[in-house]
């Protein structure tokens, strides 16, 4: 098996879980925070920068990477890791989210998805065979099937449909899957806030036996405790003994939450695309460095925070990097939430070994201000 | 004196410099490439980058940094060393060449130049005095003196009334001068391509005793072969005990020709320019990297270059980068160029020490395809 895990210790106080996830490229502690590198880079980032982050496993997307530069480039470069300089895991996400995000031409059949390419307009279609194969060629540790993520809200016919459709492409991903013993296969969970299908989703993916498991469909513009609802009653459809990951959550709020319920995979490109912007996470909850305020401001974006950004530059002189469209200045951004939120798992994780979470959460949320009235998150 | 040098070695083959620029900032051996940091940072490179490439002294700009973020608040930060968290040494140019070239809206009178905001269109008035005060706020190690720029090309009597004006000008900038113990001014040489005006030009200034010199006026459009005959009958023209620097350029074979006609310091936006296109100065010539060629092409930029860029990324990857607009690629260039030509003044000063600089020029010369018809320069 390309992908095993190992569970390390449960919070007595919350439930979570401390784990490793080993794969061909290393091992990394969960719950773990995922950066996202579209393109085969984490915008502005080199790849010794998200190791001196703490970051041990990246994420990249099958779907930009068919259309550029090409999986068939990147496997005569070696594979994605070789193509990107970084020795580190990859997990490649399906290209499903993709197809149905980006697209507004797309026609789904059992055979597939046919969509138009959001660049060029061409003509397209997306397979699960086809998923496995650019996955196959990209060489990723960690392979996501190909699922149908559909629109929220969705009615439950439509929802169980969809459902029942993306564990018959499950099980097709499984067979097209040509590497299982150099990549491992997960698994999506779907049924939106339906608990009925999210059982019949977890109960048809079990079966498959998969190294591991992805609740997808969330965070798609539903409530967070709607988020939180689902996740209370998916992850103990899961099995123990392998790795679960939440899809495209990345607010910090989210991450404790979702640790809490056992969660042990995130990836968002919140962190990265609020740090174009100039926006921040910091101990002391959002901060706009962009803000007239911080003109003359020469203290670092976060005082708590010892990352490369913060012991080096200020607020003003960040603030007038990113007003002048200086890339240095949203390299530093990018840097500093990145590393906010490795080390906020890396956090979560101490509190999960000293059965504390539950504490840590309040505290957390305490001063990150997520307790306020007029909280602002992301 | 803030800034002194110090004359290591006459090239025998040449009359080529070897020699160091002391500065409140260390020392750096010349001749020298100094990379610009326009807006207060190297665009895309970090402060350590610019360490680890081997550049000690870097060029900002007074005009740019006056509109944005203002000197008061560099100054506020504690000079622009501790703003942009650079050690080295800086050299700041006056505003002149900015005021000249990037605002049609110009009024020269004997005080000063009225002229508009290149951003926001707003009436700016700069004069000796002022360009001295911003810079004593930057505090920059190198000073410099603010001149007029010229057209290319401007008549005899043009150029005449101009080179006294500067002259006049550069005395009322000597004495607006606060920080002379640290902070050293440099005068500039103007004159076109009159050689009888560059006499003229050079002799007052040298009357003044500045610390160093600057040659300016060239690299404005005029012919390879009038900058080098400019050059050759300047030069002698400069005292042997100061440092002497050609302002704006940067091009390979101009930093050689340069340097074999006595010249100790270059600056340029070229490298980092036309990083941007994804072209690339290598040992064998141009490469523009964004070339359908390249794209699996899984060899380094420069097969004869160690820099981090040639040591870990592709051809395919970079290219694939600049493509998707994504900043590392332009990171990776930028790192490439820049060190490209800090190398290249490496081994300029390692030939004149051999006393062969002139056979090192027609070796780089015929390997980077300057000799030949169809040169392509930048
Ligand atoms: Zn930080
Ligand atoms: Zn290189």
């Amino acid at each position: 098996m390309a992908i095993t895990y190992e569970l390390i210790k449960t919070c007595k106080q919350t439930g979570a879980r401390l784990g490793k996830v080993h794969t061909p490229h290393g091992s990394f502690e969960t719950p773990v925070f995922m950066p996202v590198g579209t393109l085969a880079t984490v915008k502005t980032m080199a790849p010794e920068e998200l190791k001196e982050i703490g970051a041990n496993i990246i994420l990249s997307n099958t779907y930009h990477l068919w259309l550029r530069p090409g999986e068939d480039i990147v496997e005569e470069a070696g594979g994605l890791h070789q193509f990107m300089n970084w020795d580190g895991s990859i997990l490649t996400d399906s290209g499903g989210f993709q197809v149905f995000s980006l697209s507004d031409m797309r026609q789904i059949e059992e055979e597939g998805v046919h969509f138009r390419n959001h660049i060029s307009g061409a003509k397209l279609f997306l397979s699960p065979e086809k998923a496995m194969h650019i996955q196959n060629s990209l060489g990723s540790d960690i392979m996501m099937a190909f699922d149908e993520c559909p629109p929220y809200p969705a009615t439950y016919d439509y929802m169980k449909a969809s459902v029942e459709r993306t564990s018959r492409w499950a099980e097709r991903c499984l067979k097209a899957h040509q590497k299982p013993e150099e990549q491992g296969l997960f698994g999506i969970v779907q049924g939106g806030e339906y608990e009925e299908l999210r059982k019949q989703s977890a109960k048809d993916l079990t079966s498959l036996d998969f190294p591991g498991y992805a609740i997808g469909g969330l965070s798609v513009g539903e409530p967070k405790d709607v988020m939180n609802r689902v996740l209370d009653y998916t992850t103990p459809l899961l099995p123990d003994e392998k790795p679960r990951y939440l899809m495209g959550v990345g607010s910090p709020d989210s991450l404790v939450d979702g640790a809490v319920r056992g969660v042990d995979m995130f990836d968002c490109v919140l962190p990265t695309r609020v740090a174009r912007n100039g926006t921040c996470m910091t101990s002391n909850g959002r901060l706009v460095v962009r803000n007239a305020k911080f003109a003359r401001d020469f203290t670092p974006i976060d005082e708590n925070c010892d990352c490369y950004t913060c012991r080096n530059y200020t607020k003003a002189y960040i603030r007038h990097l990113i007003k002048a469209n200086e890339t240095l200045g949203i390299r530093l951004t990018t840097y500093h939430n990145l590393y906010f939120l490795v080390k906020l798992m890396g956090q979560v994780r101490n509190a999960i070994r000293e059965d504390r979470l539950g504490d840590f959460r309040d505290e957390f949320f305490e001063q990150y201000g997520f307790n306020k009235p007029d909280a602002k998150n992301f």
